[in-house]
């Protein structure tokens, strides 16, 4: 299936975000600029990767859009309780590592789903910081909350508990950052979730790109750094056992590199690592075990 | 439930096992010592985690023993076709990532398991390794071969083959490593099971230990170093994506810290990583894509 005229509208909003995306973020990392790597899908579709490496600020970055289309794999038409197996998907997803302690890792992804009996969307952006700058993630969450507020009163607290959920990594008792909105499955009036989803992917840049000015410049410690890197080890045991994005993208055969380009560029994975050394670690992990209100 | 005399004999060859393989990884690391770990599972039984960071040949080594029981979770009953829920589990896991790309990293794992109606073994040896050094892997396969022919003949060729499936990274289409041996619902004769088990494990540091003497002193380039950490990604992503091991431990609600051991200590994940910049890294993708015979 190749998607409807509805879904051509999402392509060209989904595109132009992306192009609004590189250049803002090429215009703050100031040294290097994003690659621009095309692929395609056997099963249908395919996608625009943009990549920034070894930057100045940002030691690893991604900002993909896709188009893919196809039959489903039997295990996710069951999941979605379909009698198709025809879908057609569009999406934006991005991940941003910088290589200061100071400026958090960012996600965010905003994605429409179609099948011939129904369509939705799902989306959502979320902070994961390494040191402590609590008036940028208030900051962060009022962005994503006003974003939802111009369009639907009430999202943003149920979103944001969905995010702290979502994020939620089991078997270490602790979400992955410090949240954000997360929503899936947003069905019914499409056009109204359609500028629902507009606003807040357009909310991205201001309710991030402040962060990183406002941090890049600081200085930090060893210890800032390694616990960073202690840091980024979750994160890549979250995005390999439990995220939904990348088991869809491994079930359906997508581009592998994109799917994995989240993983963050160095990783450590010590024993029993010790992620309570200062007061600030401190503060960190009590966020990330009992997830607090910040808008 | 409690294990059966049978199972006792098990364990009582796990903790020898695990004894002797630290007390030869220390002789041979010559800098530090494994530090012994002692958990509690909530459910039922515990373990015996020996750890070692920072030495001068392994950067971060882990030789487990666990002793397991309690009530299976609804899906793993479900996947072993029994119509009980207790189990008795016991085995020895370990994992070695030394610190010269020149010295593979070698996992091994040999467990016994257990429920009212049946037991049998599982377990396995196999080598990842970063740079060439084929009289090694010879030397690696042909140790394993022999202690198989020991007490079943056959067994090698067919083991070998498992191992090369279980280890197969489907996103990447390529191996973890160069293999070993793997097998698992070893039933029916469990004395000569037992027998062969004893036998595959006590091959372990003849297997191994030869090869990092004979490589440890080598110099090693930047690039050589590189290359071990962008392949380090890879084990990371087979042991959280795919690992039945490290999956049976998440459920289990097993120590996670025990479980997780297996990640190397300083990982990279570069974007698209070119894996095949000199004759050597092409060798050894080549093994990973297309398995060959080594004994």
């Amino acid at each position: 299936m190749k998607g409807s005229e509805f879904s051509d509208r999402v392509k060209t909003f989904v595109h132009e975000l992306q192009n609004e995306i590189v250049s803002a973020l090429e215009a703050s990392d100031g040294a290097k600029e994003f690659k621009k790597i095309e692929w395609k899908r056997p099963g249908g579709g395919g996608g625009d990767s943009r990549v920034l490496e070894g930057g100045n600020i940002f030691e690893k970055a991604g900002v993909n859009t896709s188009i893919v289309f196809g039959e489903l794999p039997e295990v996710l038409q069951k999941k979605f309780g379909s009698p198709h197996r025809e879908f057609f998907a569009t999406g934006i997803s991005l991940v941003l590592h910088p290589r200061s302690p100071h400026v958090p890792t960012v996600h965010a992804n905003f994605r429409y789903f179609e099948q011939p009996d129904r369509a939705w969307f799902g989306g959502g952006a979320d902070l994961t910081p390494y040191t402590v700058s609590e008036s940028d993630f208030v900051h962060f969450h009022r962005t994503l909350k006003a974003a939802c507020d111009e369009h639907s009163l009430g999202a943003y607290p149920q979103y944001k508990k969905e995010c702290d959920q979502y994020f939620f990594v089991e078997h270490r008792g602790e979400t992955r950052g410090i949240g954000g909105i997360f929503f899936d499955f947003l069905k019914d009036d499409m056009e109204k979730n359609f500028e629902f989803v507009k606003s807040c992917g357009r909310s991205f840049l201001p309710a991030y790109i402040p962060i990183v000015e406002s941090n890049k410049s600081k200085k930090f410690s060893e210890r800032q750094k390694k616990f960073q890197l202690l840091r980024r080890g979750r994160y890549v045991e979250f995005n390999l056992v439990y995220d939904r994005g990348t088991l869809f993208g491994l079930q359906t055969k997508g581009n592998i590199e994109s799917i994995l380009m989240s993983l963050p560029p160095e990783v450590n994975f010590d024993f029993m690592a010790s992620m309570e050394e200062s007061s600030e670690e401190k503060q960190l992990m009590s966020w990330l075990r009992n997830p607090r209100e910040w808008a």
